[in-house]
C-alpha cells in the first residue's frame, strides 16, 4: 500500500528511543510503497496540530546520529487523546496527509491510542496500519519479556550505585550512609536493577526499598543499623514508589514537599526522606542522591544490547507494516537467557494498553530489602556492551533535526 | 635518606584521586631508599590510629588498577587535628614506624596537616619529607592552575546536563523547566563548568546560578521566562552554594531541610528550592535533580588529562621527596592553553594552606547567569578525553585493597 508514513514518539525520554527512531526510518527509506517520511513533532501532539517535519530532508548522518543521542529527537509529550472526537480528528489529519502508515515508540498509553486510531480507521474504511514501538525504562509493559529503555536506565544507575557507594566506602567515617533515589512510580523494576552493582557482601547497594514491599520503619532501620554494625556503612537505593502498608507514598504522607505547585503529588522527595529518617533514627550522617532524568538519559554510558534491541523492535514494526500487519506492537521474546538470545514477536496493542508487567514477588528477598538470583539472571544480559558515543571537544555529540515542515 | 613512606587521602573523593595514589606507590616502588610503603587507612586518622596496611603485599594489578577505580580506596576522612598534642602524636606515631616520607593527596586542611607536622619534625630534628598532592573537585587550591578531580567532575556534570537538558528538550510541553544542583559549598568552579554542555543557543544549560552572584528572585525569573518565551523551556544549574546579597545560602534561609539531624547547615535543597521557586513564580512545572556525590566520582566517563595529570602529580612528589625536597605541593602549571600544555611546579604547603583560589568575577556574564569565553578558553583542554574503564558484564570493575596490616 502507498503512502506515507508517520513516526512519533511518546512519553518520557530513555537513551535509546532515539535508536528505535532510527530503526523505523532506516527501514522505512528502503520501501518504496513508504513516500513521505514524517516525524510528528511533540508525539500525538504534533498530529492534532498538524506539526509534521520531513525526515527525507535530514542527513543521513543525522539519522544515523539517533543511535547515539538520548531523549526523544522527535520531540515527546504526555498528552492523552480523551474523546471520540479526538480520535477522529487524528484520523482526519491522517486522511489529509495520506499518512497510511503510523508508528508509535511508547508505552501503554501510546499503544492504546494507537490501538484506537487503528480501530476507528478500520471502521472507517480508511486503509491504514498501526504498529506500536515498546519505549518505557519502568519495564512494566506487558507481553514483551524487557522494555527497550530499561537495559540502559539500571546499567546506568548501577554503575551511579557503583561509584557513589565508592564514596560512602571512602568517607564513611563522617557520611556513613547515602540513599540515592530511583525511578519507578509503581514498579521497583529500577530500584531492583541497582542490585546488579553489587558483586561482594561490601558492594552497594546494600539495601534496595521496591514499591512492592510494605515500608516498614522498624525493619528498615534495623536493617541500616545492622550494616552500620558489620562493615560501617550503608548504601539504600529508595524507589520514588516506596509506600508504606496502607499505599501511601513515604515522601506523599510526611514530605515536605509532597504537592508540587499544581497540587499533584510530587515523589521527589522519597531520598530525602529517607536520608532525615536514617539521620533521625539511626543517629549517623546520611547523604542523598536525586538522578532523577539523568538517569534515563544516559547515553554515554548506555547498554549496546537495549540500543540494538530498541533499533529492532523499531525496523521490525516497518517490516511488518509493509507485510499488512497492523494494531500489533513489536515485543521482545527471550529465547535464551544464557547465553542469552532475544527476538522479536508482536501482541495485540489492546492487550499491551490494558496489560501492565508487575515486578514478581519471588524475586524479592525474604527479608525484602534485596533481590535473588532469579533477579540477577533476568537482568544481567540486559546491560551488556557499552554504546559508541560521538565525543567532541571531550564531550558527546548529539543530533538535532532540521525540522522542515512538511507542506500539503 | 632510607625509611618508609606513608600515603594518606583526605576529604571528599573524586573520580581520579586514586590515580595522584597510583603515581605515588608507582613511583615509591622505583626508589630503593623507600622500604616500607605503607597506606593511612582513612587519612590522618588511620595516622593517628596507626591503622597502616602494606602497599607491597598488594597486587601490581590491584595498584594499577587505582588508575580506573574512584573515591578513595586507601580510605579517606574530615578529621581534623586541632592541637600542638594532635600533631605530635602524629609525629611519634611516624618515628615509631621509621615513616621518613610522607606523601598527603588532599586539600588545603590537608596540606595543612602536612605543614605542620612537617615543621614540627624540623623543629624536633627529625629527618622527614612531607609533600603534598593536590585534590579536590572544589578547585579552590591556591598556587596551582587547576587541581586534580576537578577536570572530570565538570566533564561528567557536563554530559548530565547535556543529556538530562534533551531530556526536557523532548518533554517540554509538560517538564518546562529543569534545576541541576551542582556541588560547591563556596566557590562556583563546578556549576561554571556545566558551561562547557553549551554549544548552540538552543543547548542546555540556560542559567547557571554561582555563588559568587548574589541571587536575586525576580531577575532570575525574569531570565527564567525569557527562555520559556524564546525556546519554551529552560534548564538551569544552581550552585549548592548559591546565595542571597546578605549572604545567608537561598536553601538556608527557606529549605524545609535546612539543617541536618545534627543541626549543621544542609545545602542539599538548592535545587528542590529552585524549583518550586520556579513553579510558584513562572508558572510552569519544573523538576529537578541532586546528583550529589554521583558527580565527582564518576570514573566511567572521567577525563584522562585530569587522571594523568593526577597521576604525574602524585610521582612528581615522589621524585621531589627523594630529592630532599620537603614541606611542597606539587602544583600543575598551565604553560599554554591553545594547544593545551601542563607541566608541574611546586609551591609552599603553608601558602597553599592558607591561599583560595577564588572564580573570576571577569570570567561572568554581565547578567550574572552565564560564564564567558574566556571560562571556556580555560575549562575545555581540562577535560580532553577518556579514562578507560575495566569493564566486566556491562559494568565497571573497581579494585578494593587486601590491606594487609603494617605490624612493627
Amino acid at each position: 500500500m502507498k503512502g506515507n508514513c508517520v513516526i512519533a514518539q511518546s512519553g518520557g525520554p530513555t537513551a535509546v528511543i532515539n535508536s528505535s527512531a532510527c530503526g523505523v526510518i532506516q527501514e522505512a527509506f528502503k520501501h518504496p510503497d513508504i513516500e513521505g517520511i514524517y516525524a510528528a513533532h511533540n508525539g500525538i501532539l504534533g498530529v492534532v496540530n498538524e506539526d509534521f517535519f520531513d525526515l527525507r530532508k535530514e542527513s543521513p548522518e543525522t539519522i544515523e546520529g539517533l543511535r547515539t543521542s538520548p531523549a526523544a529527537a522527535l520531540g515527546s509529550c504526555r498528552y492523552k487523546l480523551k474523546t471520540e472526537e479526538d480520535y477522529k480528528k487524528v484520523l482526519e489529519v491522517f486522511i489529509k496527509y495520506n499518512i497510511r502508515y503510523f508508528f508509535y515508540i511508547g508505552g501503554n498509553d501510546s499503544m492504546d491510542t494507537a490501538d484506537k486510531v487503528n480501530k476507528l480507521a478500520t471502521r472507517t474504511g480508511y486503509e491504514f496500519r498501526a504498529m506500536g514501538v515498546p519505549k518505557t525504562i519502568d519495564n512494566d509493559l506487558a507481553c514483551t519479556d524487557h522494555c527497550p529503555g530499561y537495559g540502559s536506565v539500571i546499567k546506568y544507575l548501577s554503575t551511579m550505585v557503583m561509584e557513589a557507594g565508592r564514596d560512602t566506602e571512602a568517607l564513611y567515617t563522617t557520611d556513613t550512609v547515602n540513599v540515592i533515589e530511583a525511578m519507578g512510580r509503581n514498579a521497583g523494576w529500577i530500584a531492583a536493577g541497582t542490585a546488579l552493582a553489587k558483586r561482594d557482601e561490601e558492594d552497594a547497594p546494600h539495601i534496595i526499598l521496591l514499591p512492592e514491599v510494605p515500608f516498614d520503619e522498624s525493619k528498615f532501620i534495623a536493617r541500616v543499623k545492622h550494616f552500620l554494625d558489620t562493615i560501617g556503612r550503608c548504601v539504600i537505593v529508595a524507589s520514588e514508589g516506596t509506600k508504606y502498608a496502607d499505599g501511601t507514598y513515604i515522601a506523599e504522607q510526611k514530605g515536605a514537599f509532597a504537592k508540587d505547585a499544581f497540587g499533584h503529588t510530587q515523589l521527589g522527595g522519597t531520598g530525602l526522606y529517607i536520608k532525615n529518617l536514617v539521620e533521625a533514627q539511626a543517629g549517623v550522617k546520611a547523604r542523598f542522591a536525586i538522578p532523577s532524568t539523568i538517569q534515563r538519559t544516559g547515553i554515554h554510558f548506555a547498554s549496546l544490547t537495549d540500543s540494538e534491541e530498541a533499533y529492532a523492535a523499531g525496523e521490525k514494526a516497518v517490516e511488518l507494516a509493509v507485510q499488512g500487519v497492523s494494531g500489533k506492537m513489536v515485543t521482545l521474546v527471550r529465547d535464551n537467557s544464557s547465553p542469552y538470545a532475544c527476538s522479536t514477536g508482536t501482541a495485540d496493542l489492546a492487550d499491551v494498553a490494558n496489560g501492565e508487567k508487575l515486578f514478581p514477588k519471588e524475586w524479592i528477598t525474604e527479608d525484602g530489602f534485596f533481590v535473588n538470583e532469579k533477579f540477577f539472571a533476568y537482568a544481567r544480559p540486559l546491560i551488556m556492551g557499552e554504546v559508541d558515543t560521538i565525543i567532541e571537544d571531550g564531550l558527546p555529540r548529539f543530533i538535532r533535526f532540521k525540522r522542515i515542515p512538511v507542506s500539503l
